[in-house]
């Protein structure tokens, strides 16, 4: 567990940083936090009614070089709101309502920090657009199955960001004051995008025509009163007199709605117990290794020391400390870290260790007990942090070892990766048992991609009977030539040739072009169906990556890198 | 229309560009061709059994600066292709099986020609990949609509681009010789995607596995023999001895399945009537008018000039004069000749003058007889033309006037337009009629987007009810207040705002960011599902043209760039 102490020095670290192009260099930006170190948001609980607050400490900033007025916000903001709902999950089972509001006085937020965006390394921009995405993600999720409805409550001006945090939720009301309004005045202003879910949810959540949409998207001072009713872009316009009762009554008739049953105490979701290396993280369900010279993380995920509890009450009095949700929060930490952190990883290894048995009995007990509301947040969970490990642009692989335990959830990593090896029989001078793998109901329905499919349905596209024919092993160690057989290993190796093929496989694709694989893996990972939400991580981030790197929007004379300098962007006028 | 000499001086003048980053200057590249005028292909029709032979001229590139060795292409020869295919609709219509051979030895294709793509300007790149793949999604049309199945013989190396366009066919045979492979080497050769449809096609139509496909797009030399099969890249191996009987024993057992009418003869495609201008091209039913100082250019659609004929022999008889189908090869070539010869210009105004009644009566034509081939491809033209106005990157404005013609398929245009404002009632001085919209069958089924929707549909996401209500306005002259009612136009504005309100959102449109612009269109446009076909021009083309502005790709050390110097690329490791 990191010591308070330690965040205050992290914190401080990054803050030092005089030039936010650093963002990249070793100074660690830190995805844990917990309500009482919030500088941003005020985290309330009323029963079954939850109210977060956002009211922006402009000078905390997660750099120097700006400060985030109007509630504008960046990624220590964002990392924040993330952590609430997560809270809002575990701590809070009660909680059937979620009303996103401003303690701003007329606004609710002005969105991404430009500034910020501005000074921001091309990689920053990215990472912290696809968090952002993957937060508001989460917000939908929280809705969609776990019973929490949100409101947002718009007191005033909702700028880009601002109404795209809004777009999350699934109430939009706005006060009808005149003034306040709703806008994304991103392409007018800044030359960029309302990327982060902004055009996809407009288009395709709120479903609003086309033509309002291009005169939204295009009207820097947005949409207010009737009008944004009429366009979808907002629920509802409430008088300021009435609007606290509205919120209210909203949010009593929403909780009414709700399926989630009223239960008792939360679990507290402690602090991760993490320790810091140069090259190695040691997390307490799992190791992360760097070996930065061969540009390669691998990540060591230890299987259950002990077997699963025997009861419910007893998985509830382990709380955070249950394995498997103490290792979805661990490795959602290292994903993050990697991330963000370890820019020059060209590769996540995946290696297991333990035994297969225990960690398909731990299924067991969430499959037994899917209805309670710890064991769904626990599956939500982790089908949020595998989407996550989907959704990284490093290269994805892993490697099937005897001793290893990828069974079950765990078979989850291996059916993620661009590629895995498992080894056939066991290793000289090793008297491990050899490698097996082992399927689960888990692996065919509660941990969907982005694209609406299991990881088995999205491999066995063209042959929906190889599914079935997986299915049928479900429970059974599964060794290396039958797991090839079956097609849920890429390559079914002996001894003699692990080594060599591993080491040229991971040389030859740390010497490939990180962007052409960031492409390259962005395609082939999600077959098939596309959803909103793998919409807004295609069509719109990409385009919005493309427009990051055009000197339209971030060269020197770009709207980016001109705005508020009172000089006009200039423009190449080229249409491409 | 264009003389010969037209032609060779429009070449040589393409030809004369010594640097080929000149492209997107004042040179005109010609999308109009014909088979007696092919350098790159030779069509060959024999019965049911079309053969469509590439023996690319490595002399006549579209530019200086490189040689088309191996069957390598450019714009020029994707040029050749598309009317290649189009003749093979209207002028062969007993044609039900098209072959695709090389006629180099143990060379199918090498692909897009690199040196011509290192050479490109970004916009000429985008824009090449874009015909290119329109091109392919019309192969693969022949084969869904239109009876057409097609094979690709492969008889030796099919490289990137090479293999991307077999991949556009419904059979793809690999001679079995011991050498002869498919690849997708862009990734470990040039940095580069298989952008033309190539990932996409891999994993959502030929539905590899993911890591076989990962393995097969980061292997430089490609995949052969039994395994090309087995990871469903071919549909099979055939011996040397063997090729030539298989492709035609295959060939005639498509025949047979075919549902294409025997036809008697076809209708010639006779050369555009053109005329260029400086600032102008005059076609028989269309003028395009450029002001390039405002950057628009407002394609001016003139209806029927006589009421249609009266039977399908007459029809017939009209030929490529027949004013549906004039009118669609016109207006895809104006609209070709602004995306890669007029790249300034940010706003194409589409404006109509003609009687919508005599529009309505040629779609009771084409209704009428939507069983007859001639009738079935002028309409699958038009859904082709329509969709290629979809995804062009400019602002796309419809401005309804009294005399306007929007009716019927006409009326697709407001539709697939940003923005559509229409006056209300007369305009001072002027004793044309009032403006009328008018909507048909041809609005409600034979049009669909890239999205597998109507425009209507795709508009109406929110409210399918609005397209039942369109749908009872069949036939009726539509007025601005009704139409704006009804959600078909975005403005209806009286004589009096008219002018204002169009000059300022045309000055305001023509000062945004191009790529700005060219991104929030590409979202909002394509609102609801995604289709395999939007695929590729979404999250595939998004994320290449990102890695087209990457210097991993593009700059002095990059890829594209030191390919063929013997010297490595340097990658910035970063991923992002």
């Amino acid at each position: 567990m990191m010591a308070p102490a330690d965040y205050a020095k992290a914190d401080r670290a990054a803050r030092e940083q005089s030039d936010m192009t650093q963002s990249d260099k070793r100074v660690r930006i830190d995805f844990q936090t917990e309500p009482s170190r919030y500088r941003h948001w005020k985290l309330k609980v009323d029963g079954e009614i939850a109210t977060l607050v956002m009211d922006v400490d402009e000078k905390s900033a997660l750099f120097e070089g700006y400060d985030l007025k109007l509630n504008s916000y960046d990624l220590g903001v964002d990392i924040e709101l993330a952590d609430a709902i997560e809270r809002l999950r575990f701590e809070h089972p009660g909680v059937r309502v979620l009303v996103l509001r401003s303690a701003k006085p007329r606004v609710f937020s002005a969105g991404a920090n430009i500034r910020m965006l501005a000074g921001a390394s091309h990689a920053h921009k990215v990472n912290f657009c696809k968090f952002t995405n993957e937060t508001r993600n989460g917000i939908e999720d929280l809705s969609e199955n776990s019973g929490i409805k949100s409101i947002c409550a718009i007191n005033g001006t909702a700028a880009g960001g601002g109404y795209e945090l809004a777009l999350a939720t699934d109430y939009i009301m706005l006060i009808d004051d005149g003034a306040a309004a709703v806008s994304l005045p991103e392409l007018p202003l800044l030359a960029v995008l309302p990327g982060t879910g902004g055009l996809t949810r407009v288009s395709d959540k709120r479903r609003v025509r086309r033509d309002h949409a291009d005169v939204f998207c295009t009207t820097e001072e947005g949409v207010k009163g009737e009008r944004a009713v009429d366009w979808r872009l907002v629920d509802v316009v409430v008088p300021g007199s009435k609007f606290d009762e509205t919120i209210e009554a909203r949010a009593k008739e929403f909780a009414t709605q709700s399926a989630r049953a009223a239960a008792g105490a939360g679990i507290k979701l402690a602090p991760l117990a993490r320790k810091f290396a140069d090259a190695a993280i040691e997390y307490e369900t799992l190791s992360v290794e760097l070996d930065r010279p061969a540009r390669i993380a691998t990540i060591l995920i230890r299987g259950p020391a002990a077997p699963p509890p025997a009861s419910v009450e007893a998985m509830m009095a382990q709380g955070a400390t249950f394995w498997p949700l103490k290792l979805a929060r661990e490795l959602d930490d290292a994903i993050l870290h990697i991330r963000l952190n370890e820019l020059d990883v060209a590769a996540i290894v995946f290696k297991s260790s333990g035994d297969p048995g225990e960690v398909l009995a731990y299924d067991r007990v969430l499959d037994t007990n899917a209805e309670h509301w710890l064991v769904r947040e626990i599956r939500l969970l982790w089908k949020r942090v595998l989407k996550r490990v989907d959704l990284t642009s490093r290269s994805l692989v892993t490697l099937i070892e005897p001793g290893s335990c990828f069974a079950g959830t765990l078979a989850e990593l291996p059916l993620a990766s661009d590629r895995s090896y498992m080894l056939i029989g066991g290793r000289g001078g090793d008297n491990k048992l050899p490698a097996a793998i082992a399927l689960a109901d888990a692996n065919f329905g509660p941990y969907p991609m982005a694209n609406g499919l299991t990881r088995l349905a999205s491999r066995f596209l063209a042959s929906p009977d190889n599914v079935e024919r997986a299915k049928a092993e479900r429970g059974r160690m599964i060794d290396a030539e039958t797991a090839q057989r079956l097609g849920l290993v890429t390559f079914a190796l002996d001894d003699i040739d692990w080594d060599d093929e591993v080491r040229v496989f991971l040389e030859e694709r740390s010497s490939f072009s990180p962007d052409a694989l960031t492409g390259l893996e962005a395609n082939l990972r999600f077959a098939g169906p596309e959803t909103m939400e793998s919409k807004i991580f295609a069509r719109l981030t990409a385009w919005q990556n493309w427009i990051f790197q055009r000197p339209n929007a971030i060269g020197g004379d770009g709207a980016l890198k001109r705005y508020g300098t009172g000089q006009k962007p200039v423009f190449d006028t080229r249409r491409v």
